[in-house]
C-alpha cells in the first residue's frame, strides 16, 4: 500500500506530532510505503492565487478551477502545487492528520486542498465527481486530535453530531473526488489527558492503521441514484447524515 | 450599526467583489458604519503559529490556545491579529463574504478565523461559549457564492442539506462564540450565470442588507438546555441539524 499522510500542526514536540511519528513506524513496519507532506515543516503556502498557473488561460481575471483545468492538461502548475499533486496521484491512501480547529481543518491544510485538489485531474474534465471522481478507488481517513470530549461530540451532545460536524470534509472534500472515505481516528481531549492516555491513544492508533483493511466505510450515494435533476430518486432511502428525502412544498433551504 | 465584512476572493474583477462593493454601498446608504477586511487585498496571513505573539508564556513548545488566552490579558498579540481583533470586537453585525470552496471557507478566511476568534476574549475564560460566548449580543451571516446549483443543496440534493454543509461555520464557528446566525445569503451558479441574472443578485443581496433586522435567525441550544454531562436534557427537543436524542444503548459515533 502507498500511504500519503498530509500533516498540520505548528508543533514539533506534540501530541500530534508523536501520534504522526508513530503513524509512520506502524505502516512502514506493516511494509507499506509512506509519503509525509508535514505542511508546517514544508511551510507550505495555502493562499491560492494566479500564481499558482506558469501559463495563464485567462490573465485578465482570475478564474481559479478555470485555470486549473488548463494546467491539468498543459502541466503548468506551479512547482510546490505540482509536487503535491504527484504524491496524491501515487498514493493509494491519504491520510489527513491535524487538530481540530473551529470543527475543521487549520488554515494551512484547507490551503492544500485548495490548492493541491485540482479539477481536471482530481475531479472535472467531464462530470467525474464523487463516484465517478478522479481519485476513484482509493481511500482516505481522517486523524484528529481533539480539545473537545468525546461525550460533546455526539447526535444530542453540546457540538453537535460527528458526522454533522466532519461533512465538509468527508462529503464535500473525500467524497467528492471518489474517495472512499473510512471512519475517522480520533484522539479526544489531548490537552488535558494525562501520558497514560497518550500512550493508549499511541497504540490505538497504531492497531487502527495495522487494520486499516477493516476501518467501517461511510456510506455515499452514487451519482446514479440521483436524478437529472440532483435531486435523490424517489426509491432511493437516504444513508448518509447530509440526505433526507423532502416532502414535495417543504422547505428545502434554497434560494435563502 | 457597525458592520465589518471580512471579505477572501482572489480576483478584484470578480462578481464576488461587485457583490461586496454593492453590500457596503447599501449598508453605507442606509447609515451603518461599515469596515472591510478584504484579505487578498491585505496579504493577510492565514498561518497560524508562535510568531502570532509578542510574548509566549510556553516558550517552549507552542500551545496556541493557552497563549492567546495569556495575550488575551497582556495585549500581547502581534499586530495584524490585533487590528482585526480590534474590528471584530467593533462590530454589532459581522459578515463574512467569500465563494464555497470544497463545502467551506478559501484557506485565507479560515485562518482569520484560526487566528482573530481567540480564546480568552471571542470565547473561553470560564466556559464562555455558544450562548455565553463573547460575542453574544451581535449578529453574523455568510455571504456566499457558489458554483453549483441551488437545487443541488437541499435534503435530497447532490451535495446535501445547506445546513449540514454550512454546520462547521454556523454552529461551530458562529455559534460557539455567541454569534446569532442570520440565514445566509446564497448566490448560486455565478459562473454560468449571465449579466441579468447577476444583477438580479446583487438586487437581491441589497434588498437583504437592508431588511438585516428581519433576516431568519437559525435555531441554536441555549448551554442550559444540556445537562452536566453535555448531552442534550431529554425534555428539550432537537431543534438544529446537528442535534437528535440517541436511545440508550445506540452508537453515538464517539471513540470510532
Amino acid at each position: 500500500m502507498r500511504v500519503l499522510i498530509v500533516f498540520a500542526h505548528p508543533e514539533p514536540h506534540s501530541f500530534g506530532h508523536a501520534l504522526l511519528d508513530r503513524g509512520v513506524e506502524t505502516l512502514r513496519g506493516q511494509g507499506h510505503e509512506v509519503q509525509v507532506s508535514d505542511l508546517y515543516a514544508m511551510g507550505f503556502n495555502p493562499v491560492a492565487s494566479g500564481a499558482d498557473f506558469t501559463e495563464r488561460r485567462f490573465p485578465d481575471a482570475l478564474q481559479y478551477d478555470r485555470e486549473q483545468k488548463q494546467a491539468s492538461q498543459k502541466h503548468t502548475f506551479a512547482p510546490d502545487i505540482q509536487a503535491e499533486l504527484d504524491k496524491l496521484l501515487w498514493c493509494d491512501q491519504l491520510i489527513l492528520q491535524f487538530p481540530l480547529w473551529w470543527f475543521s481543518v487549520p488554515a494551512i491544510l484547507k490551503g492544500w486542498i485548495d490548492r493541491v485538489f485540482v479539477n481536471g485531474t482530481v475531479y472535472g474534465a467531464g462530470g467525474r465527481r464523487f463516484d465517478r471522481g478522479g481519485l476513484q478507488g482509493r481511500r482516505a481517513m481522517l486523524a484528529i486530535t481533539t480539545g473537545c470530549e468525546a461525550r460533546m461530540m455526539a447526535p444530542d451532545g453540546l457540538l453537535g453530531e460527528r458526522d454533522v460536524i466532519l461533512w465538509h470534509l468527508h462529503h464535500g472534500v473525500f467524497g467528492y473526488v471518489g474517495l472512499q472515505v473510512q471512519a475517522p481516528f480520533m484522539a479526544w481531549n489531548i490537552q488535558y489527558t494525562d501520558a497514560e492516555a497518550r500512550a493508549a491513544y499511541l497504540d490505538a492508533y497504531a492497531e487502527r492503521l495495522r487494520t486499516l483493511a477493516d476501518a467501517p466505510v461511510l456510506p455515499m450515494h452514487r451519482l446514479d441514484e440521483f436524478g437529472p435533476n440532483w435531486r435523490l430518486k424517489p426509491e432511493v432511502a437516504p444513508r448518509t447524515v447530509g440526505h433526507r428525502h423532502v416532502a414535495i412544498g417543504q422547505a428545502t433551504g434554497e434560494g435563502a
